[in-house]
């Protein structure tokens, strides 16, 4: 099963692409889609999907994956990055994938063991898991993460619920 | 100038649509988009980008006002509300419209003179404004107060700003 994972933000957002069989992992490819932080804000999310339309028109996952977002304590924040993430959920779901939303201690268990694992512990997990996946950043890390924990835990389940009900 | 007005939300997002020459203005259609809310997250938006989308083709409007959003206290329903409107941003700049956002009391000053007017106010002067909308509810209400404001105030200059931009 070939699994996006997603790390949304209105001026970077990380995706990354695996292949899951059984049990075993294989790195596809990764990057970064920027938006100019000059430009209106709707030209800037009209980018955003551009740019990920194109990742899973080239890619052709089945399935997604986005951490869910940490509510923090600034309003403005969590819209800012909320109409970001709603440009990334929803492109998946227009082209027929199911996306699974995981917390992130949830990712951070599935690679690590432990739910407060550091930043590095989790890109050294990643290095390991997908060794050809070579020198990335934190937010191509976060996106290759959420889709490894999809792997581990709801492929399965999401792809079986998504045929049940008629999603694929 | 035909111009979209949206009042977005995740569960009910109004739309309305307005022919403005000179200091003339039309009303041409409205409606409300609503997404179950028993549908996964990320199906809810595809569904509102489907139905927005839809909108934009059946009514070719030229440019699209938003109300700027209230930020309120509670970060989930920001980033809850920030999701939908990310979405009904980004399709009207995909299909080449300038979108516009109005601060909610410049919006109530360009219909009733006062920047503090209360809903009955505004739903009086949208009766007056465009006689022919007929009876209509409070988001179809507020998406046709952002498109005549944008008929008031921003609609020339926007357009100007547009084609000098090359985005029309």
């Amino acid at each position: 099963m070939r699994i996006l994972g997603i790390d949304p933000g209105l001026q970077k957002t990380g995706w990354g692409i695996i292949e899951s069989q059984g049990h075993s992992l294989k790195y596809m490819a990764c990057g970064l889609l920027r938006t100019d932080a000059a430009a209106p804000l709707a030209e800037r999310l009209a980018s955003l999907h551009k740019q990920m339309t194109a990742v899973i028109e080239e890619w052709k996952p089945e399935t997604a994956a986005v951490e869910e977002t940490f509510v923090n304590k600034n309003p403005a924040s969590a819209l800012k990055l909320g109409q970001a993430r709603g440009v990334l959920l929803a492109i998946p779901a227009l082209h027929g994938l199911s996306v699974s939303e995981y917390a992130a201690n949830k990712i951070k268990k599935s690679l690590t063991g432990t739910g407060h694992a550091a930043k590095e512990q989790i890109g050294m997990m990643i290095r390991t898991l997908l060794p050809t996946c070579g020198q990335i950043g934190p937010d191509e890390a976060d996106a290759l993460a959420a889709a490894i924990c999809h792997a581990h835990y709801g492929a399965t389940a999401n792809n079986t619920l998504a045929q049940l009900q008629g999603y694929r």
